[in-house]
């Protein structure tokens, strides 16, 4: 967080086990040398692909305000968070109604004269911003891999070790819920760099992610061996 | 699993973060030399109270069938069963209601001339029974401490492995969950012992589970640092 963004999202989505389909939930735009935006999303797949459209739509035909006219980030997660509303709106009038179809969104990014800044908008169209104090932000199905980055993470970490430590959370996820599977899409983005990243499809072959995956089982196995024994009065 | 079972609950129960207590929701009964039944529950604090008072009483007032009285662990878990659903169709004969109300009981422990088993009841009355492919069950908050699970557990794993284990993924939900709170409740029941263990209290300072949380969080740091660094390809 303070060297850059670390953006991983999964592919999976689902109506259903026997409904699984790949999307990709990353989404870039930006300009080189003048901002960046990435986007990811979890929830309903034809919502976050409609705000994904509507973002797209308003660039190709210069419609204002879009995400290369918007000043700040600032700026940037209040068109998000209106597209989404507007979207929900279209759906239905009714709010309960509306978060049948709900998703969230992940807005990360820069852009020139400002600081690089990672907002989660909501459904309602509000959004809260990423702090010193909470450096990361999860959305989708996040339990099983929150342990290691509420353990690990913190705001002055070096990008690569917050890019591995990502990694392996997503990992733990994988191993837990068939919900969430690969490929996964990485992206790192370097603060002050103004350069828009291609990001990385991680696939099942991959020789670098499988290797963290079976080194970070033998480091846990390892680390249980190496734990002191249970004293005696587990045993009464 | 194959040594014997180990059993860990919390105690915090809430009704919203501002009403929250302590209660023992790992609950033994037994006949040294004969029987041993462990109960942990997870859900509806009225109704898993319900479920040990109606299982208690039957046992106070010798009525038939009880929990001294059943032959197998088989039995144990239908009686525990039909005893929670009586409960819920007590509180309203409408089965969707019944859900705000619902619980799930976990069941292990071993009866002269049988097996050690383990079952998971549902609220519905019905269980399902824990095997050398799956030699674990959770109920409650169950998904931050699932990842330690999946990847170090295993039916023949030594019971003090098995209780680390325990711990740590415990201490995980912990950290990640207000919800679960200290002190926890651990017990470890030897296969044909027939031993009705007192169990242990764990709280807040307990030195050896304040080790083992620190220690694992140091592996978890430490495993990170070892991880090959990311390949270039994540950078572009």
């Amino acid at each position: 967080m303070e060297q850059g963004l670390v953006f991983i999202s999964d592919t999976r989505t689902n109506a259903g086990v026997d409904h699984i389909s790949v999307f990709r939930k990353l989404h870039t735009f930006g300009v080189t040398g003048e901002r960046f935006i990435a986007l990811q999303t979890a929830g309903n797949l034809a919502t976050t692909q409609a705000v994904i459209g509507h973002l797209q739509n308003a660039l190709t035909l210069q419609q204002e305000p879009n995400l290369y006219s918007v000043n700040t980030m600032f700026e940037a997660a209040e068109l998000i968070g209106k597209t989404l509303k507007t979207v929900l709106e279209d759906i239905s009038s009714d709010t309960q109604e509306q978060m049948n179809y709900a998703c969230s969104i992940l807005v990360g990014g820069q852009i020139k004269g400002g600081d690089m800044q990672l907002y989660n908008v909501y459904p309602q169209g509000n959004f809260i911003c990423a702090t010193t104090d909470t450096p990361y932000f999860q959305i989708g199905e996040s339990k099983y891999g929150k342990p290691i980055l509420d353990r690990a993470l913190y705001y002055a970490m070096p990008l690569d070790d917050a890019l591995r430590c990502s990694l392996i959370s997503f990992d733990s996820t994988l191993r837990s819920n068939v919900s969430v599977g690969l490929p996964l899409d990485a992206l790192v983005y370097i603060k002050d760099s103004f350069v828009i990243p291609m990001g990385k499809r991680i696939t099942e072959d991959d020789p670098y992610f499988s290797q963290i995956s079976k080194q970070w089982s033998d480091t846990l196995r390892r680390g249980l061996q190496e734990m002191p024994k249970p004293t005696d009065d587990y045993w009464r």
